[in-house]
């Protein structure tokens, strides 16, 4: 059951899209399997970009890495080439593998050239590690789970401790999934920034909402305060626009992900990968040098600059997202995280 | 004439040092020359790491791009051998080749055999954009400024409209030169960590203080708001810290930079040249292969943590006191910055 | 069956150890998993940079990709720490998740606090396509091929079709797992640098043998060279030293592999990925932060000089020595890879 | 006087443009101003990318720093935004400061907006240490050697020990100015691809000449060898095409002026700065947002791989040329350095 009353903290000054979510930049759908029995707390969230193959017709993006204790594949050749060849899936860290198989044979059962005549498949994972809440190391995601999530996927998903967000902390509460977006008008235009995270980060008394400190005031005596405490997890920031930008450009907004990060209590902590990507769904590359290449006009290296507060605001918004909508979780050993709602209601 | 009153706003809840200054960190000074005759309003700051030769014993150093738009010079040598071998040296942009060409002719003042039996020396300017109150195209700063700025350079320091702060400009007040120090203890030794900043960057609407944003109500009526503004200028955030650290846990500590930045109200503007540097007191390597190398116990990667906080608060610290000291300050076609106490006094 | 007349080509001026392998460095040892069952030509290569447990004394490291068109899994973490975790493993493209999943499966088992008390693990894996020869899609390697190749490990191995090495082709001819070493003295001191590469890349027409432009006298009339031409496939080249170097130098390190690469006929084909990483068994890392750090005296910086000359010839060395050693084999569709052995014996 | 006899060494089987230099791709053209007076032996070099204003119709642009011990500057802003907004200049280390003057002067008489209404300019130095033939304590270069380098830019230019190549060193022997161009056709459209190199670095010993290793039979006895030797002096590779590329393939393309590098003995020395940027003339990118940005259609990312092919062998090509163009040269202390064809004629 997930909560109905709408996130009541707003950050930026920028509307939102129809949704208010990722799924707003046309195209883009996200989907949960999510494994929820005792001590299996856990799943896995995907993303499609588009409803075509993502191997013929490629996505440009780029990525950020924040901070880089994490185990995410794909992002070398990401780098590389500038663009994505697969569904972005989300999951525990230990089950990278299984998820990136599950996406290696989902290539080659669309397209059985793969790894013959045409190349092999670059798998894009992205992980947090809910070992607090899940039992890690069971190693219950299957490829059954990303196929399901897979199916799933849709303009309308749930968030919070759902998909890959089920077994997830963030600031010490219940984490998860968030999702968020912003319109940005340039020469009167309007583009769509989306952002989807999946938190799982931040100790408590460093939770900001909006500004304000309240993880100082939820902690208390402060007490806790004084005893040495990891910024333990991760946070994988997903960033989409329809505006034409290169990948070159992409990875300049997904930079701006630390932004919304930063405003909510993060100083990146040793042990948290963070990690944003970001994708344009203005045009798509094609696999097969026979087909035409687009000629695509980018925005002014200038105009950027209302993506970036976009990028900014709609990652805050999310993070922030994330916590309102994801509700308390007990898993393995009797471990508990509470909702952010049972103590600050809106 | 400076202001007399301290900062009003404290960031985080770490401890300071002593003068809450960069120069909380033994060894490290800083001076300044100011340039203040009517349309030119500039100058030069120099931050030396210890007293010896910076070329012989060499300092380990690390920077993080945030934002690449800047003309600051030395940054690729720095990324490949990890140590500084000047002082650090801020100005205006057009002034840097004047400054580089100092610090040239200083080294090989001190050292003859400099591009001779030796290596040439590797200069280490960074800068900001003043052109909006100073005649930046006058290119007044010479050789002379360097030396005075360097022959200046003492623990006790000005703060505000000084050296190369004196023409910047930050949130649409005066900015410049700011700084402030956090205290971090780890395993029972208490480290410092000294962040020094040249701030010209950011439109007023997003001015954040503690949180609060203030620049949203100071820029009034919100008409202001809906104009579509460039994030200008740039930030150079300077870190220090006495705590034995290696080149990449160094580059590790000046990412977290980008925290401190990011609480003020930046988004990592498109024009602004964002960087931060951070470097360690703790041992000095030696130029001649003769002379022994150091053998340092570098910290446990898991102990950056606290540094971290460190380095975010002590930015956060240092911007805010750049605006708090800054004087107003009128220059080039009556071009005039107010001091943000004008309209927050505290 | 291998060849037992040693490969008579010699890269370089500098002695090699007594293996002329990557075990010349103390600690270092090699196994193999070899699958050759009709189209199944393929297998797993493990390396260890020593006998205990690479995650609770992790060993510095350092990667350079020289072209990112590659599945490998583990560099960002790498990259962002300094260090490897796990023992070194070496696969086809889509296997690279079966062998990770078996890392984290075996750190777990030594360790069962890992994604529990303690951090996850990172698994390290590179890869190359041996899809020509392999039936890559039948994704046969197992955990347990995983494991019977670190149980293999040992100071004495096989090189050429076997392992990793066993489905690979390179500049036409049957490429896989080559290895060698070389001895670099500095200030009186002897250290051994080895090199062992999974070779997997390369047009015929441009292989060079130590300068001599065999590919092209080999292949032919001339007639196949205007014939547009992929260089597909991979290198991975890992580098190990017991020369006390930190993890920015181990970079440097490994960007000298592109040199050996070279000067065989690469030019770092668009879809090749082509990996270096270096490692030094001089030192570990502890991963308790209870246990004490090691302190160091590192190589002085301009003593990396003779390090490099001895990477850039171990690299040629191994591929040349992987090409000499690989015998030829059938697989897949009764595609074959002669062995260079055929055409140029030595 | 140059020698007239035309290079005999020719690198790879791509055909060359009609000059077989940088010039052939269409608006390239090169300018030197040559100092050559006893102890001063020195001077700038410019390149032009196409003869409008640089500032207001950018050049797509990208770098790959091979080894970065040097003191070049502009490449941070490059890096961020993937274009050139000055001509590219090239002098010696203690001069880089003289001619960034001389750019940022240059631009402010084209353009006086810039630093007011408009942003500052990034200028673009590469540099090379003469210091062995020239008293580079003495900064004898002035901003109008900048000027009469820039007002020589002409299709036609001479190799050798000219310009910014007065007083380099290469293997030894007499370095400087070499270029070279290929052709690489791709779906039966022809391109360009042009290479000019400023060759400063190399030990004797290590030349090699299409595959010779020339420098080991020149360096005699080999008592020399066993001498500690630093590969002093360094590389800068500037590559041009008319192919329609953007900056992130750019960057893959200037990657790849390392094989062309290490064909001809360098292993990328400690303290050799190699740097290569490379540009495209397909189209360009207009300073003001009021102009309409150019609709490209790139190539497809696997046509690449020609212009890969194209840029070792090119790069190759100029650095024999600058050793086969450049005359003998006596500088300061009498420090002599022959030219390559006193000892190999050809």
């Amino acid at each position: 059951m997930t909560v109905s009353t709408p996130c009541p903290w707003r950050a930026g000054r920028l509307p939102s899209g129809a949704l208010d979510t990722i799924c707003d930049v046309p195209g883009v759908t996200v989907g949960h399997a999510t494994l929820d029995d005792l001590a299996i707390q856990t799943g896995v969230t995907v993303l499609r970009a588009h409803s075509g193959s993502h191997y013929v017709h490629k996505v440009p993006a780029a990525a950020t890495v924040i901070n880089g204790f994490g185990k995410s594949v794909g992002l070398m050749q990401l780098d590389e080439l500038g663009v994505l060849e697969t569904p972005i899936a989300l999951t525990n860290t230990f089950s990278v593998p299984a998820v990136a198989q599950a996406q290696i044979a989902q290539a080659i059962q669309l397209h059985s050239e793969i790894g013959r005549a045409w190349p092999t498949v670059n798998p894009l994972v992205f992980e947090c590690n809910d070992g607090y809440l899940n039992d890690i190391q069971a190693m219950r995601v299957s490829a059954n789970d990303y196929q399901r999530a897979y199916t799933a996927t849709d303009q309308i998903f749930e968030q919070g401790a759902v998909g890959a967000g089920r077994g997830m902390s963030c600031f010490g509460f219940k984490g998860g999934i968030g999702s968020a977006s912003r319109l940005a008008t340039i020469d009167s235009v309007t583009y769509t920034v989306g952002a989807l995270v999946l938190s799982n980060f931040g100790k408590r008394e460093n939770l900001r909402v909006l500004g304000q400190s309240v993880g100082l005031q939820l902690s208390g005596s402060g007490s806790s305060i004084m005893q040495p405490q990891s910024e333990k997890g991760s946070i994988i920031m997903l960033l989409a626009t329809d505006a034409p930008v290169d990948a070159r450009q992409l990875r300049r907004l997904s930079a701006r992900a630390a932004v919304g990060l930063a405003r909510t209590g993060s100083y990146f902590g040793h042990g948290s990968g963070d990690i944003a990507l970001a994708f344009s769904t203005a045009y798509t590359i094609p696999a097969l040098s026979v087909e035409p290449m687009p000629s695509v006009a980018f925005l002014h290296e200038t105009r950027l600059e209302s993506l970036f507060e976009a990028v900014a605001d709609a990652t805050e918004q999310a993070i922030l997202s994330s916590l309102w909508y994801a509700e308390s979780v007990t898993g393995r050993s009797d471990h508990r995280r509470e909702s952010l709602r049972t103590v600050l209601p809106g």
